[in-house]
Parts: structure tokens; C-alpha cells; sequence
């Protein structure tokens, strides 16, 4: 069965379309600066990628037309008619206490999803829309919503509860939540794998690092801990977001400088960062090139961003009571051998010992312990589309 | 040398006079309510304390006016003439990026410590009414400012730098301080005494755990490493402070709630913890009551203390690359084998095995680890005004 993958922002629509059990790619693409000016971008899977300019999409209704129209197109497309779509697969950012998995859409669902968008004011209202939109145009097609949120639904209450008043929690829902919850299902699942051990017997460490990043603590294949926090500013420092810092800073800089909240935050999500350290760059191959020219400010950006994410690992590790193997995944995850190399650093003490060799890869499923590690260390290219499809196909079956 | 500790708030004053060779304290007390309706208490040591209400204290200078008295008095004083006072050592909360140690009190001192009246704008200003008021009583007697920060002075970039727009460190002095440093350095040498070891071979973690508290991690004697931040709010969930928490949720309530960003911080200050978690108390002891009586509340504010020290240690030892002791120190540290037990608990992976007959201790220099624990487990009662008492003579001696 093939599913079409949606994740709509506010101006962007990516799409890919995909079949889960072979998991090949058809098409992918992406649809951008929709209400303004709409460009498309088209990639079916083997042939040239298609790009258009001024494309007529107000609304994202068009757009998914035009997403659509290209999937069936006799000379380009991929699918012979949408009844080859088997089901499309939502990601939705925020399903709050309500959502510990993925869900079939129904108007409840719907009225749900849309419950939370005080907690997601910037993403939530954009999944609704592209959510709608594409039931216009597929009334019998099923729907499924995948939330970032859910996987880590299963932390206990003294990872998630906040030292606040407790009708905070109560009323206002007030609690960590995280996020890059489909990413670490899907590496953690895939960690059991090459492990060849099952996953209800495994104490992970899986570590997102991207333009945005968490680190999230995996107890028998559940979430127990994660360093996003109630909304995604929180844990390490990103690209351009602060990361943990003491509220009593927002005072300060407050009252000092006459900022609102709404521009203080602007400053911790825009302009903090590794851009705020380095004043060079959110992004990390910037940084890797300033750093051995001299410039102090984006090695000390790297070298934070590496302290960081080691803490985190060491404070998971405890949470757990130890740790059997520690996954990075996205970009810098990915395809970072000095940021590996640097986070494992001195870990030998907890039984991690990295293979230099080994590490000196890229973008592939590797363990790059050495031999005799008894903490595995694992690069897995984190697929969110591909699990989104799984859930969304496992959904529909049922 | 005897040597007069004086900790100075806006209107209280703690003094102790004490030998730091001998360790012996002569007397102690409190004064509160200054500028109100006075109240004083004096205990000579091995005699009845003093306490006595409306004492006229206008200013912290009639305060310290009648502790000097009282050490002198002929009936109840411990010392014969003010001469026996070899120097007087002062508490100052913050110490900034200027003072890594404690100092001889000049003019120049004194323009410094005010210069950091900003970053502590709570304590530093009773700090310098205190040595003014003392300096005009005691114009000949040598003055030392200990610096709750300055322990901390020798963390790196990486632990103290936040990610944030560089200028805020450069130009608003925004960073990690840490405090409590008299405490962490104390019972860090302390530990080292106790292990037999020069404190420069050793990996500790120091847990100061109050009604504030704060982890450091201490590598070969100085601070690598701290759970307070800019301000003392940061890190642990304390009796009545949130500890960390994400910046997202300020914006939230303040927008939702209409809060400015003070009255934000005084909720965080003052209502949060553990009494805001449990809505029962912000003292441990009245939460451990609670608990077993089935407050559920009471139960998961101290598991989520616990929680959150746990993985303060496991982040600090991947910070140090592993860790030779962990030091519980101050109220609950130092009196709650619970706390220690649910602490360690589950840190058998790095080394560390508790003996629950020797945990079963209050208050006394103890290893509470078991003979073959990789990873000791000291209690040690914290002593500032010991430490406040050594510093001063050392430095009014050199």
C-alpha cells in the first residue's frame, strides 16, 4: 500500500510518497511560500526533479492539487490514479496528554488536534489546515495523525512534572512534553535491530542532533525522559534556540534592556543558539570551517553543543541505571565523526569506547564501538517519513 | 586567632565567633527584624542561649554593636576585649568575574563588590551594609570577603557560557556563577582528609541539598562544573525554587495569565519547588510526613528532587569522565538517608553501591558506600563559617 506523507507548515508543504513494507520511495517534494508566491518541487524516485516558479497556490488546498496532479501526471507522475493512495499520514508537531499514538482521523480526533494548538500556537493551526485541505480533495481516503509528541507520552510523572505550582500542570497543562518523537521511535527501533536483541530489553540514548535537537532516554523501546520541555526551546543548544537557561536570565535582560516576552522569546528561539555563541553561523558546517581558522567563538559553539549532549547521556544513563547502546541520528548525527567522537569522549568509565576507524562515516547504518564496547555506540540515518508511513499503514490494516 | 563570621541579609545578620586552628566556636547567634522591633540571640558555647525581642536595631550597625557586646559582656561575653577578634570574615553572595577567592577587604574591594551589586541585587547590597557597619565599629581590625561564586570561578567556557547572543556574556555578564561555593569547596576538602588522597587525584560530586541546593562537580579541587546558574533559581528543584525549567513556559503563563515578568519570578522564586509540586510545604521533613501517609503530591515532589539529583550526578560524571565520591552535604544531605538512597539507587552501572546499615546516619563524617563500591558515598556536614573562619585567617596572616 502506498501512503502519501504530508507535513504542512504554515507557507511549506512536504510531501513524500511511499510504500512502507518495501519501503520504497515514489516521489517526494516540497511546496513552498504557499499564500505568496508558490514555488513546487517534484523528485519522482529514478528520474529528473522538477521545479516551478509562481505556481498558483493561495491555499493549501491548491497546493496539495498540485502535489497531486504530479503524482498521477501521464508523462512525470508515479501512481496511475489516486486510488493508489492507500492513506495519507499527517505529522502533526502537538497531541498533548491526548495522543500516545498515532490515531485514524475522525471529527473527534480533529476537535482534539485542535485542543491543542494553544500549546502549538505556530504549528498545530498549519497541520489542521493541511489536514483539511487534503480531505477536501480525498473524501475516501483515511487519514492518519502522527504526533512528534507521542512517543514520549510514556515518561513518568517525575520526568514530565515541573518544580511549579501544581495548577499549572492541572489547568494551564503546563509539562515536558518533547518532541522529535517519530525520529527517536523510529532509531530506537531500529537500533533493536542491529542489535538483534528485543527492544523490551534495551536502555537507549538516542541523540537527534540537527538544526533542532534532543536527546531522549529509552526504557524497553518507551520514552522516560527527553530534553525538549514543554515546547521545543528547552535541553541543548540548537541551530538558533538557547536550550536550558536559568529563567532568572529573562528578568535580567528583561528589565534591563525593556524587552517584552514575546521579544525576549523571539530572542531565545531566533538569535541564541550556536548562532548566538559563534556569531557566525546555526550552521554547524559554518562552524566546522571558522573553528580551525581561529575563530574562538565557533569553536566554543561546537564545544558546548558536544559538553551538552555528553551531560545529557550522562544523566540518562543514570535515570536508566546504564545504558546499552547510544544512537545519533539527523544531520549533525549523522554525519558528524568529530561531534560523535567529542560527545563519547571520557565515557570510558560507563563501558563506551568509540572506534575512530570505524566513525569516520557518513549517512549509514553503523555501530562504530569497538569490538569490545559494552556500550554499543550506533549512527542510524533517522527516517520520520518512513515511519509515519508505518504507522499509518499499520493503522488502516487494523 | 579568633576569628567573627558575619553573614549579612537585608534585615538579618548570622555572626559566629570561632578559631579556625581549633576549630572551637566561642558563640553564635542571630539578629532579625532589623530596622523592625529587633530581636537578638546569643549562644556563648556550653552556656544557656540568649534571646531577647524589641532590642533597639535600627541599622545593621546597633546589630553588630550589640553582638560585640555581648561576646564582651563580663557575665555571658567569651572573649575579653575586642582585641581578641583577629579579623572579621564576611559572607558576600556574589563575587562576579572579579573575585576567584577570597579577599582582603579594601576601598578598591569594596567599589568591586558593589559593582556586582546587579547580578545580585537581593544580597550583595546587605552584604556591603554589613562590612561598612562593622568596618565603623571595628576601624582596625583586619575585614576578608568570602565569595559565595568564587569556588566556581574556575569552570570552563563550556560549563558556563549560555547559548545566547554573545554580547550578554561580553557586555551584561551573563553567565553561569554557580553559588554555594563555600560549601562545595569545604566539604570537597573534607573529602579529600576523609579519603586519605591529595584532593588533586580526585573526581568529586558534591550534593548540596537544602532548602537551595546545588551539585558541582569538582575535578582535582576546583569547580568544573555547576547546577546553579546566573542566579541561584537554576538547576534542582529547590524548597520553593523551580530549579530548571523550559523559557517557553514563561512566555506561556505570562501571556495566558497576564503576569509581568517580576511577578513571573516571584512565583518561580517563591512558589515553586517541591511546596509548589506537593502543594504541602517547601521542608523536606513535613513532605516525608505527607508522603507515607499517601500524598501523592508529597510523594512525587521528593522523587522528582531525588530524580533530578540522580541525573545531576550522572551528568557530571561524563562531564569529569568519571567520579572517585559523591559528597552529600547540608539539611537533607546531611539528614536524609532516604534522599542518599534514592539517589544512588540504580548508579551500581558506574560503580557505586550504597550500604544501607552505614546510610543510616545524620549529621556525622561518614563513607556510606560499601567496602567494595568502586565509587564512594561520603556524609559531610557542610561548615561555611568554618571555611569563612579559615580563609580570613589565612589571608589576614599571609
Amino acid at each position: 500500500m502506498n501512503i502519501l506523507v504530508i507535513n504542512a507548515g504554515s507557507s511549506s508543504l512536504k510531501y513524500q510518497l511511499l510504500n512502507p513494507e518495501t519501503q520504497e520511495v515514489l516521489a517526494k517534494g516540497l511546496c513552498e511560500r504557499i499564500g505568496i508566491d508558490g514555488k513546487f518541487t517534484y523528485k519522482p524516485t529514478g528520474k529528473e526533479a522538477v521545479k516551478e516558479a509562481d505556481v498558483a497556490m493561495p491555499t493549501h488546498s491548491e497546493a496539495i492539487q498540485t502535489v497531486l496532479n504530479a503524482l498521477v501526471d501521464p508523462a512525470n507522475g508515479v501512481i496511475g490514479s489516486m486510488d493508489e493512495i492507500g492513506a495519507v499520514g499527517h505529522r502533526v508537531v502537538h497531541g498533548g496528554e491526548k495522543f500516545a499514538s498515532s490515531v485514524l482521523i475522525t471529527d473527534e480526533v480533529m476537535a482534539a488536534i485542535e485542543e491543542c494548538n494553544p500549546l502549538a500556537p505556530l504549528h498545530n493551526p498549519a497541520n489542521i489546515i493541511g489536514i483539511k485541505a487534503c480531505q477536501a480533495l480525498m473524501p475516501n481516503t483515511p487519514m492518519v495523525a502522527v504526533f512528534d509528541t507521542a512517543f514520549h507520552q510514556t515518561m513518568p510523572p517525575v520526568a514530565y512534572t515541573y518544580a511549579l505550582p501544581y495548577e499549572y500542570y492541572e489547568q494551564d497543562k503546563v509539562r515536558r512534553y518533547g518532541f522529535h518523537g517519530t525520529s527517536h521511535k523510529y532509531v530506537s527501533q531500529r537500533a533493536a535491530v542491529m542489535l538483534g536483541k528485543p527492544i523490551e530489553e534495551l536502555k537507549l540514548i538516542s541523540c537527534h542532533l540537527g538544526n533542532g535537537s534532543s536527546v531522549t532516554a529509552i526504557n524497553g523501546g518507551k520514552s522516560v525522559d527527553t530534553s525538549m520541555g514543554f515546547t521545543p526551546l528547552a535541553g541543548l543548544p540548537m541551530g538558533t534556540r538557547c536550550g536550558d537557561i536559568d529563567a532568572g536570565i529573562l528578568e535580567y535582560l528583561m528589565n534591563k534592556h525593556g524587552y517584552n516576552i514575546d521579544e525576549m522569546l523571539n530572542i531565545l528561539n531566533k538569535k541564541s543558539g550556536v548562532l548566538g555563541i559563534s556569531g557566525v553561523s546555526s550552521d554547524f558546517r559554518d562552524l566546522e570551517a571558522a573553528a580551525p581558522q581561529g575563530n574562538q567563538r565557533a569553536q566554543l559553539a561546537l564545544d558546548s553543543f558536544d559538553y551538552n549532549v555528553k551531560k545529557l547521556i550522562g544523566a540518562y544513563a543514570a535515570a536508566m541505571g546504564g545504558v546499552d547502546a547510544i544512537i545519533f541520528t539527523a544531520g549533525v548525527g549523522e554525519n558528524g565523526p568529530d561531534t560523535r567522537a567529542n560527545v563519547v569522549s571520557g565515557l570510558e568509565y560507563m563501558g563506551v569506547k568509540l572506534d575512530a576507524e570505524k566513525n569516520n562515516t557518513r549517512g549509514k547504518e553503523v555501530d562504530v564501538a569497538t569490538d569490545d564496547s559494552k556500550v554499543r555506540v550506533l549512527v542510524i540515518p533517522t527516517n520520520e517519513e518512513l515511519m509515519i508511513a508505518m504507522d499509518t499503514a499499520a493503522i488502516v490494516k487494523a
